[in-house]
This record gives C-alpha cells, structure tokens and sequence, in this order.
C-alpha cells in the first residue's frame, strides 16, 4: 500500500452525512420526513394512465408542502429560498423521478418562468394558484425543429393594436412545441416562447401566458393538442405536442420583465440588444438546469446504495480452502466498478452545493452581470458532468447487480428509465459543454465586434481573442500551483498530494484553452471558412469543458473537506478525495502522457494507486453510501436488504 | 487530410450488403422476407399482460417458418444447419425483442439442452413438438444464489432406486430457480439443473426434464412457479421462479448424453473428471452466447440506423452567412459519436460472423477439443465485447436523437431496455472476460495439477504456468509482424497502414499477457494468499482478454475485407476498418504510450487521423447503415422517415 494515513476504524456516518447536506441541511431533513410515502415511489410496471393519475395525486401532495413555496417570494405566500428549494428538490429525486419531473415542470419551469419574465401583474394574478397547484401549466419552448438553437424559434406572436391582443400562431408543423410536459393532459395555461412582432418589427424571443384549456378540460379555441404517448422513462408525466391557430392572447399576457409592448404598438426593453435580452432571458432560468444536474445526483445515490449494498450481501465462487463463498465486493473488478463512481458521486455532490449555493447567492444579492455569467457556466457544466456521470453510473449498478438488477422491484431499471433523458432535456449536454468553452474563451465581444454583427456571434469561432481565464478569488492558490508545476511530473510528488492532483487538473484545463483558442485565431486570421475552423476544433473545445469542470469539482471537493470539523470524516474524505481525482486523471493519462505531464511509470502508478484506494475504501463502502441519508421507504429492492456478512473486506477492529 | 486513396462517389450498396450477409445470405434473405409483419414489431406500450399474450403468439409464427428447423437434427425433422440457424436468429433480432429472447428460450436453450445433452430417446419424443413450439419449456439453470457459479447449484436430484426416479428439490430460497424465461406463464416442462445424486454420492450438475404445470396450466404437484414480474425490458418474456419439493422425475428424464444412471443407482460418464464434465456440458450450448452476441450486434444497426437517418436530416444553428441551418451530422462531434460506432459495429459484425462459422463447422465436423475450446473462448469474449459495445452505442444513438430520441415511437428507448440485460445473461460480461483470460492463460493442468486438486482450479491464480498463446494458423503472419516492430512505433510507418495496426494489437495483447502472467506467477512462487494474487492482478487479468479480443476483431475485419471483390465497396471497408482500428487506439492510447508504442506526437495524430477519417466517411453514412438491410418495415421511428437534404457533407460528385 502507498497509502500515507491509516483511515479511522470508527467513523460517524452522521457527521459524513453533514458534510454532504451542507448549507440546507434542515431543508434536506424535512423533505426526508415526508418521503416514507409508498405514493412516492415510481410505478413503472402500472399502466400510463394510472402513472399519469398517481403523478398528479403526487404533485397535489407536494404541492400541500412548503418544497414549492421555497422557489417564491413572500410576498405571494412563498419562502424565497431558493438554496433551500433546489436542495429540497434535490431530496425529492430520492423518490419517484415522474413526480419529480411533474414538479419541476409546475413549480420550476411553468412557476419560474412567471417568476423571472414576468412583472407584478403576472406575479399577483398567478403565483398562489401555482404554487399551490390550483393552476397547472406547462412550459412550451422546445419546438419540433429547434430544441438546442431556442433562438431560432418559429412560433409568432404578432401584435395586433386593433383588439390589443397578441395572434399567437404555429407557421408549420415544424414549428409546434413538442415534448412538453403537463400539456397532454393536465395543463391549463402554457409559457409559450414565441418571436414577438409589432409594428411590422420582430423583437426576438418572448414568453407568453396562453390558455390552453378550458374549465373543463378542453383544448382552448385554436389550440391543438397532442398526447406524446409512451416515453423511455418518466412515463408519469404526460408529455405532449402544443400548436396554435392564430390564438388571441391579451396584451398582459406577455410577460413583460425583459420587453414589452404599448398599447399602440411601441415595442421597449431594459436590455436594447437582441441577442443579449435573449440570454438575458434564459439565464434567469438557470435553476432547471441547476435543479436537474442535483436531482442526477441523488438517482444516482439510490441506484449505488442499492449497488453496493447486494455487493456487500451478495457471494460468488469459493476461494481456495475457503468454506464461504466471496462476497463480490471483496473481487476488485466490482470495486473497481462501483467505488471511483462512488468517490465520484461525492466530488459532484460537494460541486453541486457549491453551485447551488451561488445560486442563493445570486438570486439573494443584487450581483452583478460577471456572476450571472459564471453561475451559467458552472451550471451549464455541471449539469452536463453530472447527468452523464448518472447515466453511466446507474448503468453499472444495473450490472453489477446481474439479472436481479433487471427485475422491476429492484429499482435499477426505473432509475436507468426515467434519468435517461437529462442529458439532453434542460439543454442538451453537448451543446452545454460548448456553452462552458464559449464562455472561457472570453473578451471576445470587444475584439471580434464586427465578426458578431456578420452573425458570427452564433459560433464558437467568432471568439478567438486573447484569453482571460476567468477565476474567482479563491483560484489564486491553483495559478500558483500551476506555475510551480516543472515540465514533467515530478517523480517525487506523492499521488495522494491533494495539491499536486489540482495543480495537474488546473494545467491541462488552461494548456487546453490557449491550445484551442491559438487553433481557432490561426484559421480566422487565416480567413478560413468559419464553420470549417469551428468543426475542426469542436472536439477540442469540448475537451476544453471538460477540463474545466474536471478542475472545477476536484477543487470544490478539496474545499468542501475543509470545513469538515470531524477529524475521522475529513479523513475518510480526503481518502475518497483521492480516488476521485485519480480517476480523473487515469481517465485522462493519455493526454497527460502525450503532454508529459505524467511519465510512463508514474502513469502505470496512478493504476495501482487506485488499486489501492480501492482496497483501502471497501470496508467503507457502505457506510458511505449509507451517509447520502436515502430514506429506507424508498430503498426497497429486496436485494439491498438484511444485513451484510462480516468479511474479510470489513473495517479493521 | 492524410488520407492516401479517395473514395470512390459511387458504391454499390449491394455490394457491402452481401459482405455483411456472408456465407448466409440465403438464410438472412429468407428472415427479411417474412420481417414485414407489424406484430413483430416491439411495443413496450402495452401492458405486461397484452405483450406477452402478443409474444407468445409471434412465437407461434415463428415456429411455422423455417427458422427453428435449422438447429434441430434432420431425422427429427429439422434441418440441421446451425450456421444459417444462427444468422437467421440474428436477423430476426431487427424485430422485437421481447419475441427473439422468448425464441431463444424455447428453441436454443430449451431446444439446445435436449439436444445436445439429451440422447436419441429424448430427441425423438421431444425434438418434434419443441420445434413445432406445441411443447414450450423453460431452461432452469440460474439460481436466486448462483447465476455466474452455476458449478455450486444447490437444486438436488435424488436417484431413488425403489420406484427408479429421481427426487428433485430446492433446499432452500436461494436455491430456487430465477428469473427463468417461459416460466412465469407458458412453459409445460423445464430442463432443471441440478446435482445429481445417486447411491450416496454427488456427481455434479445434471439436467433434468421436469413437468412444471399440467395441461390446464396448473402448477404440477410439488413444483412452486412465481411471476419475476415487470423487467427493465423485455416484458414479453415471462420470466419466473421455480422451485420444487420432491418433485418425482422418471428415470430417463435425465438427460444423459455425459452421464447416466443405471436402474441400480449406478452412475457412469464419457468423462471421468467431474469438472471437465460439467465444462464439457455447458460448451455444448455454446450456441446460446453467440447468438446474443449477434443479437446485440443487430439491435446495435437498428439503433444506428434511426440515429445516422436522423442525422442526416436534423438541422440545428445556422453558419454564418448561410441560409439554411447545420445538418447535425455535418459536425465533428456528432460524427465522433456516431461514425466509430458504426466502423466498430462493422468490424464486430464481420468477427460475429467469422465466430458463427467456427461454431458450424465444429458442429458439423467430429473437431477436436483444442477447436472446440476455441470456439467457447472466442464466443465468451465476442458475446462480452458485442453486447457492452450494443449498451454504449445504442445510449449514444439515444442522445444523438435528443428528445425525440426518448420517444418510444421512435424505437431507441425499446432497444435500450430490451438489451440492458445482454450483458450479464448467458453469462457475465466480466465473468466471461475472465474466461477469456484463463483460456489464454494455458497448459496450466499439466503443471499445476496439484494445485488444482485443492481447488485451486476455479481460480484464475491456478493458471501461471509458462505461456502459450494460443494462435490459429492464420495468425503466423501476425507473429512476423510482432517480431518486426521496433522498440518505439515508428513515425514514419502510416497511421493507416493495417498491417501497423494489426501489429499494434498483437503487440499489446502478447505484452499484457505475459505480463500477468508473470505476475501471477511471482505471486504464487512467494506463497501468497491466492485470493490475494488473483484479486490483485483482476483488472490486469481482463485486460489481457479485451487485448485479445481487441486484436481478435481486426484481424476478422482486415480478412473480410480480403474476399469482398468489389472494389469500390472494398476500398469503403478498408476506410471504415481504418476508423475501427484507430479508435480502438485512441481509446488505449494511454496502454501505448505507457509501454512506448506510441510517441507523444504519434497519440496526438490518432485523434487528427480519427477526425479525418469521420470527414471522409461522413457522406457514406447513410449508405453504411442501409447495407445493414433492415427491411423498412421494422425501422418506423418518425424521425427517421423522408428523404435527407443534399449537404456540403454528401459524396463528391
């Protein structure tokens, strides 16, 4: 073993579970209350329609809580705290991921968008009734022909000064919102995103309040409505398709936060650009994604609790002169498996609070455009890291668990089902990760001002200034770490080194930003066609996201131990610290190697280090998955249940 | 662009359709013919009732075509050609799903065990009506306890020489049979594994024939049937457990083609040792594991198919100064998602078939032992590699398709749940790996015979003696090569060269290969606990089966490629062999630069290469996925409908 401290035989999984709620614990415990509910757990095996009812029911009971009033001002009956929301809801995807979806549709996208876009107006005629589930909506931006390019929306709303009504209309069946939730059966009002015309002038992208059912359940003149069926997974939702056939909605129903429209006609906004009132726009509703990527996270906690307890349970194969068979937890491979997306799913997990309190933060303080900016960001990668990380990980819990982890009651499938569809629904992770990369290839507006107006601001290329990594304070330390690191690793330098793992993630995630950015200024000056030089280095600016946020969580984790006051916690901490960060840079050795920042040999030891922290971390296992603090209610799996044999892979006594 | 020859505008589809089609052309041809049914089709949608009902009677259907006959002898009616057997099996896995498992069920496994293990009075009462699907049975091997160590069953059959049956019995929960296909609500007889007993002694496991409901579908006396329920997919299946309290089985219920029982009790076998008995058993359903290799491989075309066809249409964002908007295939990072999975699938589609071949011919000549564990290494590696790449590609087809993509009408989402379970059936992926391993890991018997007298012989460490690599006479040509490399790979030899990269492949699978074996060897020589020494070199162990099964598949593409007399069509296959092969690098290029194969800069030109490569072929996708000859009937997913638009990426012309 290179291990250098001997982890604690007695550790508290209380003060673990601590670390991990962070900042809104008491929210977390509250909505843990409430979950010993069997309604709450998902059906998949019941019939759509009985899905769909017992969703409902769901959301009628969550909605008689405080979860949804958390996201709201108080002033309309809400909590305003949104840190504590977005952790609730977090909590809330430990249960049946439909109702969670059906929530978030509600309370986070319908709710929120009447809280962001919207003015008073909107706020005192809608927000109870939202909250309290008296009104149900929908939120229809995706279109069938643009779900990543939002811009380019198809759907019109023309003004119409003669009846001061805005004439909402599908041009083609292109262009019908497709894929929205609450609209196949339950929604009665839809935030539909529509390009606004007034005055023979076209503003861009704006949401309007439009009705599009009647008390009774029938689709509103001119509204058609589409049942999308059957999905993959989160078949408790009733996704559907919305179109509209000039559809006159009063001139309040815009909501008129970021534009609006005079009774005459006069068009005005606080925010004269375009482009820039769009991002605007949809930066006010970054909490989806923030939500969706800490909801990834607590799937994929069920799914390795489940995992790793039938791992500490289940035996297979005899040793030699052994009389018990092995537990399967003890064979390397299954902790090779299991415990780096263990260490993982804790890395993310400090990350996800850490954006989730800037979130607070952001929201609570009036913060400037820079912090908005960053926030986006973050959440942009995180969600992407996190989504992918869930799909992959629940995945091989589903295998690791054999044909058992096929059977419905054991939970893996509806978890594999229903978090499908998060890496590409709340922006899809792709286009996400280009997000990430465009922001940190910065200052590009003042340079390439003329670039933009040619319509180049759409693409990647148009930003190939100079570079400005951006950096909060706090990376002071890494840029130091950065500078000290010698031109090849130093063979000295413990892999267990916390500093020496950050200052590795920290260069390559700089050496592959100017590497990128030099590849995309050398074919602009070049005059190379634009989409040619973009497409050239796509899969290198995505390489330059991932980077980032490889960088970004290892160091959100580093920092989140530090607060840890539990010395036997902070240790086990640093130890599962570690095999995170090894992970990563075993995934990622052969750009290390190929930019020597690993030798051959210190690469094959990044190997058997994590060996080793494997070993080391298996008689933790299920003391760490037992710290996510799931509820029994909603670990049900007859696999994950009794109790675990004492084996030889068992904490030292 | 590296690229060294131009491909030509104009290929034959055709052509690369009978390259894919093989020696069974014929066989695959008839199966499309009669693939045009829309009850073939999956639909998850229904409840679990309705698909079975629906399974069932495709079953029906599908016994009055030839299909099954081909794996049945002649003088029973069969036809006796188990190569166009299997390749119809595969091309039946275009349709659903759920059908083709329950197919497999009672043809391969049911149908194969009384085959292979029965003797002549068994074919000749049973071979007919199996056929036929007028007998349906279940094969009851798995346990609730033992699914990979089906060695340590603890189903019991007494021989109880008074009446002259046998008593079989499940001692306990865990030893009751799971998750048993044809269980739940169809089946009539079982073939029920278990250790046979006889005059006070224990010979290992055995099959036997067990009546399991009467024909009102009642459970037989003594025998217990539960439904396992609603599945991650598959739910036309009707799996169950099935457990028995002394249930009386007439003595010639046992299938006793390797071991039999005499009026008396006395016991006697072909195969002395219990071990090789029991091994020489489950080779004879070998059978089984390729034909979910080829599955996999077919449900994988499906995906890619409604992935590369979408592809080809969507469009997202505009360029600049362009009027229409991107085809989402033209850019890099959708092609590396999609292109490489296609090469792959290409290439293990071509290893599959060369598989499906040894499996014939060792069927249809009196082989011999050394081919005959061949053929059984080569399955478990390819069905392990086939089914993890099906997982992979099919989630990335689901993504590339967004939103829509989760729709079950457009077909990914049935695809991915239906082969999730690939890879832990017939077998474990990793289990199989290990196998694969051992295999390779020969001539340990001679010198470790003691050794595995105490044991020591279900474990991987028993097999540390001096290395041979077992290599077909085929593969001379690839020792040259091995032998020529130089120390460090050499800059001046192309990327694109195929003999550079077989060598390349070879290289690392000899290398890794006698370095675990060296390991395991040290280990032993030192005394040290032999858990410990295989536990410490597990991960090293299946690296040295996905090396082999890595060079493996390239070697069966690169010899394919040889008897496709098209030119045009070859010179396609050779650049999409290209991709293959260079993926497979990049994805290792950590392995390589670690051991010195590969410089820096040369790990940098695999990537480039790959992103030209995925250029050039970009305009042939569509063509590579319709040579897949799916016939329209079963890919009706809406999104990949219409004609797709003449692009910037369509074939020079």
């Amino acid at each position: 073993m290179t291990t250098e401290l001997m982890l604690p035989a007695e550790i508290d999984a209380d003060a673990l579970r601590r670390a991990l709620d962070g900042r809104w614990m008491a929210a977390r415990e509250r909505v843990r209350d409430l979950l010993g509910d069997p309604r709450l757990l998902s059906r998949p095996d019941l019939p759509l329609d009985e899905q769909r009812r017992r969703t409902l029911d769901g959301l009628r009971a969550i909605a008689a809580t405080d979860g949804p009033k958390l996201m709201f001002p108080k002033e309309y009956g809400g909590l305003d705290e949104v840190g504590a929301g977005v952790s609730s809801f977090e909590t809330q995807a430990h249960a049946d991921l439909s109702l969670l979806v059906k929530c978030g549709v509600q309370f986070g996208l319908f709710g929120g968008a009447i809280r962001h876009l919207g003015t008073a107006k909107h706020h005192e005629r809608y927000l109870r009734d939202t909250m309290n589930a008296d009104l149900l909506g929908c939120f229809a931006m995706t279109e069938t022909g643009h779900g990543s390019d939002v811009q380019s929306l198809r759907t019109v709303a023309t003004y119409d000064p003669a009846t001061e009504e805005f004439v909402v209309t599908t041009p083609d069946a292109d262009a019908a919102k497709n894929y929205i939730g609450n609209a196949a059966r339950d929604g009665r009002v839809a935030v539909v995103f529509a390009q606004l015309e007034t005055a023979g002038e076209t503003h861009g992208v704006h949401a309007f309040l439009v009705t599009i059912r009647d008390a009774d359940g029938r689709p509103a003149p001119g509204v058609g409505i589409a049942d999308a069926g059957h999905k993959a997974g989160l078949n408790g939702v009733d996704n559907g398709r919305l179109w509209f056939d000039a559809v006159r909605v009063p001139r309040d129903g815009l909501l008129d936060r970021f534009g609006s429209v005079a009774a005459d006609g006069a068009y005005s906004s606080p925010v004269e650009n375009v482009n820039r009132r769009f991002f605007t726009m949809l930066g006010t509703l970054v909490q989806g994604r923030i939500s969706i990527s800490g909801a990834s996270l607590s799937a994929t906690k069920n799914a390795l609790t489940i995992a790793v307890r039938y791992g500490c349970r289940r035996r297979q194969f005899k040793a030699p002169d052994a009389d018990s068979e092995i537990v399967v937890l003890d064979y390397l491979a299954h902790q090779r498996v299991l415990l780096p997306a263990l260490a993982t799913t804790y890395a993310l997990s400090f990350a996800q609070a850490e954006l989730v309190g800037e979130l607070h933060d952001v929201q609570s303080e009036a913060a400037d455009e820079q912090a908005r900016r960053r926030l986006e960001t973050f959440a942009a990668g995180l969600k992407a890291t996190s989504t992918w990380h869930a799909t992959a990980t629940i995945q091989a819990c589903r295998e690791a668990c054999g044909g058992a982890g096929y059977m419905t009651e054991n939970q893996l499938g509806a978890l594999k089902a229903d978090t499908d569809v998060f890496t590409t629904f709340e922006g899809d992770n792709t286009v996400l990760l280009q997000l990430v990369a465009k922001t940190l290839l910065t200052n590009y507006q003042a340079e390439f001002g003329e670039l933009d107006t040619i319509g180049t601001v759409r693409f990647v290329a148009e930003q190939v200034a100079d570079i400005v990594i951006e950096r909060s304070g706090a990376r002071g330390l890494v840029q130091r770490l950065i500078d000290a690191l010698p031109g090849t690793s130093d063979e000295e330098t413990s892999l267990l080194s916390r500093e020496h793992q950050i200052s590795l993630l920290a260069w390559r995630e700089k050496h592959v930003l100017e590497g990128v950015a030099r590849r995309l200024r050398k074919g602009v000056e070049a005059g190379d066609d634009l989409l040619e030089v973009f497409n050239a280095s796509q899969d290198h600016l995505l390489l330059a996201a991932r980077a980032h946020i490889d960088a970004r969580v290892l160091e959100a984790f580093d920092t989140a131990i530090a607060t840890v006051s539990d010395e036997a916690a902070a240790a086990l901490l640093h130890r599962v610290c570690d095999l995170h960060a090894l992970s990563v840079i075993e995934r990622e050795r052969g750009w290390f190697l190929e930019h020597n920042r690993l030798t051959p040999s210190r690469s094959k030891a990044v190997t058997a280090t994590i060996n080793d922290l494997c070993r080391e971390l298996r008689p933790y296992a299920e003391l760490l998955v037992d710290a996510f603090g799931i509820p029994d209610e909603l670990i049900v799996a007859p696999i994950a249940q009794g109790s675990a044999p004492v084996t030889q892979g068992s904490a030292p006594s």
